[in-house]
């Protein structure tokens, strides 16, 4: 694999540049015979899309998906469910500027170190454009995940900069964590952090901040041992996004300052356990607990404060704004993403984990 | 795929159970003509072993490494190398009283839910032990990186519990790091953490910490977008560690407390960049900075504190005391582990990247 | 993997059906650097569309590519090439009457019993329309093997039905087999085999045959012991052909019918063999000789002449008429998608084998 | 995947040199809670193993399979299965004579070139003596069939050189084939065979032929499109086995001397069909009559009949006699080759085939 295909049996491989035709996925191992619902595919991708609040980028995209395979007569086939999403609103002359110069903090230098060549227009392929083919194959993998175990996959803003949520994972809502532009569903720290973003973005600048995420009815068994544990596979699917830099699973870096009698979860007679702090994983398999873990944002890096850079002709230190549309903070639009990646992990596994039924007594 | 093999084109397949025959592993894309060092092999499995110290197991195993093929002479063929080591010092009889319970916060349950049986002498194949193997076919990968690209992995323990080392990644040398059992380069925090492990031990309790690493003569343009960054990579092969519950890259979490202009690594003429908060990657490709990561472990579940918890057959409560040989503390023991799993999967990624040379003017 | 990739390093999946909104597929691993040619790209479309003489199907299809990513004023980024060509003109109510028939000899009966659904129309999935994908795909390959190595793969009509030609696999050359219209460098042997088509055609019958390829310039070492050998590949690669039932490297069934030292090729100072009973390949892996292998072809299941078959829904036994449009004999039009699938397979063993280089000496 | 392993849930990883400790490979997938018959393992390991008739070369490997992890008290526990079997009866210095000779029809140059270094030893890693391990990986496959399904899979010798035997595929008994040294279930022509090994052994020469597989019980739906086609995956699981030169299915080569209506089975209202032309394979996918296909194997190159040749480092023309212990034929003992391979290509495509029926009415 070169990097663009996520997944074993059931797998997502995603094409496409920032201002290029279009960009989209092929979902393929999707099991046959299960309804599509579009309207829900078309209302995900709106959560992800610009434009949606003051809080985003003002490039206006639709985002509309086109299924052009895989599915008929709103049913899959089994085959390969091919998607499009064209790219409307293209403002590439926007970035001619900056074509001979190194964003700071963006991945242009390690492309071009990379491959000797770059589209350097909204960041070509490194551009969270891409991340919308993920949404839309996520959408594929949550309606299997529903209908195949009832499992609903929840993320939400738990911190913006310093500002950070009191949420429980365990009661929280889809609807609750969309009730307010920053998608944190705590009400007061919502409000908080829109006006922080509003405040850092006034400035030109950008904030990063923690999405976590929860999933629920997971049955315990999920996740292959040794290289392919469930957490594992979440890190590399959190990994996956834009902005990460951090991922940690139930106390995660918290659980390093704790006692192993402290740490440990006790289990009951009912097979769950008294606490949580593994974040429903152990030994990379599910015990059939709320699985929920964290995934840390950087700010982004696109900001219109001046800052020096080089040329990459001739190395040349020069101001550098970095013009375009950008989100001051990608958290709103990322929650989304997350919840996508996600799906597309837990998809896959579930269905390597029919084999394990297959002699059980 | 199912679980036990890492990587694509330079791979590693583990298999054993901790208290079965034996542990191995097969590495298969190692390219030949390389001369094997078996001295630095068996060197590594001893930083490993157990019984090294007074803070690890004291599970007497040798870890004698037979390489059954792929070498000839001393030299890499291109075909598998397949590595045995022999489990030696195994006390099954050790396990009999938790043959029918659920340890807390070990991989008992989960095995058990997914498969329908479990090893459960020393737990099977959820074991720390299995990581011997990847130690071992790790030195391969180490020996590839450094004849290749002379890329140097150094680990170390950065924090244990709540004593936190001061560590600059950079000038961090492999001898500091092996001067004390703790394996922490910081003479003044090793020999408080030393203490604090003993008298947790003293304790029959465990503890926990964070290890880091850094990646020395990375050059830039290595991991492949979208799916198979560098970082999703290096956070997928963390996680593959037993104990492991989170890790972050460069200014990792710390990097949501921050706004854009601050973290931004600005480019110098050299093409380095002036600050490292990034770690060395963007966008997922390696910048040419180090690279520098670090790993949560939570403290490790066996403890000889009494714990409740329920019967397999029965959900009856019962006590529990985690009898058989265990760590207080795995850190010592998993620094060269995550060298291991990064020189893995190092490897891989560099060899992947030799495509990227083709055309490249 | 679910079926619809092709290769490791450098890969192809597929998607589309005969009539949905259109076919394609997307390239990953392509070295980065490249200039594509695009005119190649679309004459080769043309030696596979429809409707190129008479021997063929009358659908009309023009099979523009279009290239959605991966390209940046004709270079190669290094990312996903994804390639989209429309469906034009479907002919879908031409299939209405089959709908609830299983057409003999096709794959309509496996796919309902296999999935519970299927598209009956023009074959969904299962057409041989699927292969335009694979011949865009293959352009790209054959690109990077001909500026890589100047390797060259030129396929051809060997035999149909009883009619074998004789052709020299060395002195073949691309224009000798496009002078007519079987795609037969044997001028007589064509021209017999065009006659025997349009008899067979004008009875609503098909017929099968043998195409030949031949690889020149492939360097020896290419192909990776033990799954993954050249040939291996090469069978698979030729039996994912729709209509294919056969494979045969060098001398293949006919050295069933040697003496060792009949078979043995003698190895001559200059590193060439005597003669090339092997077919340029040894233990899997290229000698530098040139690769000559066939695939057989059976007759298009689609005719004209009435046949028995049932019904899906109720098992009863009625004739059937395979109307729509179909090739007599899709030999004409397979040479270009042997030559597709030859391409992808070296493309991919190619760059797996630059790790061979390494420590070479 | 660098080439020594197949397989993508369902995998067998093999490794080892024909002189070197041992050889062996490790399964994994393998699901968990299944007896494993280890008599049934070494009763095939011995159809297999050398010195088991005056057909095949006297080398003496009593082949003992010790299962190393992944069973436990006679059950598999879902994790990797590793084998190993050890080289007891090296005769090395055999070889010292072709050390710096390249073997006719042999692989060594191919290693040469490929590798820069290669293990002359009896052929190294391109020693037939490798299979042994994928019959014992093959047996693991087998018994989940049995146990699945109650698939069967039986292979038998169909010809030798010019000695063709008439077998019925349907009727023919695991039993009857192994009732002759030939493992021909005609009786007639196996001892028409054996009396031809035998003239040809005296000769110091060898022989080639053909080995037919059918496949009972398979249920309709297994095999993937468009790339994992059920005969594909066949024909690159044959193409593995060494000495290998061409494969087909059903009618195969003979499918193209037939016309539409000839060839196309017609399906009968209890869903079988009348004729099986199509070897129980349509697009790829089994249609649930019996598989039958055919292997074509070469005469051994390793033949006692002076041939020239050349010297690897002067590529002077020398003479040579290629001294060891061979086979004469080799399809006596690759008849349980054929079958396991078969088997673990058939227990893969069937693990993956357990998602086909999630959705499914």
């Amino acid at each position: 694999m070169s990097g663009n295909t996520f997944g074993t049996l059931f797998t997502i491989t995603t094409w496409g540049e920032s201002h290029g035709e279009g960009i989209g996925c092929v979902i393929d191992g999707c099991p046959a015979g299960m309804k599509i619902d579009m309207d829900a595919v078309q209302a995900e991708m709106a959560r992800r899309s610009p434009g949606q609040s003051a809080l985003t980028t003002p490039r206006k995209e639709t985002d509309t998906v086109n299924i052009l395979s895989g599915v008929f007569d709103g049913i899959t086939l089994g085959t390969p469910i091919a998607m499009l999403i064209k790219n409307n609103n293209v403002k590439s002359k926007d970035y001619s500027a900056v074509k001979d110069l190194f964003r700071p903090g963006h991945a242009d230098f390690c492309y071009s170190k990379k491959y000797g060549i770059r589209d350097y227009r909204g960041g070509g392929r490194s551009s969270a454009r891409t991340t919308a083919a993920i949404v839309a194959g996520g959408v594929i993998a949550k309606q299997i995940l529903s209908q195949m175990f009832n499992i609903e996959i929840i993320a939400y803003t738990k911190s913006v900069l310093n500002i950070t949520a009191d949420i429980n994972p365990l009661t929280v809502t889809k609807q609750k964590v969309d009730s307010n532009a920053v998608r944190c569903p705590d009400e007061n720290k919502a409000s908080e952090m829109e006006k922080l973003i509003l405040d850092v973005k006034s400035q030109g600048n950008s904030v990063g901040g923690i999405i976590e995420c929860v999933i629920k009815n997971l049955p315990a068994g999920i996740g292959e041992p040794v290289f392919d544990k469930l957490d594992a596979l979440l890190a590399k699917a959190m990994l996956s996004i834009n902005a990460v830099k951090g991922f940690e699973i139930g106390d995660g870096f918290e659980a390093t300052r704790k006692l192993g009698n402290e740490n440990n979860d006790i289990f009951l007679p009912d097979e769950t356990t008294l606490t949580n702090h593994a974040g429903g994983v152990l030994g990379g398999i599910s015990n059939g607990m709320p699985v929920v873990f964290r995934t840390a944002f950087k700010p982004t890096p696109s900001i219109l404060v001046p800052q020096k850079t080089i040329k990459e002709t001739s190395n040349e230190i020069v101001d550098i704004i970095t013009e375009g549309r950008h989100d001051p903070c990608v958290l709103p639009r990322a929650v989304p993403v997350v919840e996508a990646m996600t799906a597309l992990t837990l998809c896959d596994l579930c269905l390597i984990s029919l084999k394990d039924n297959m002699f059980k007594k």
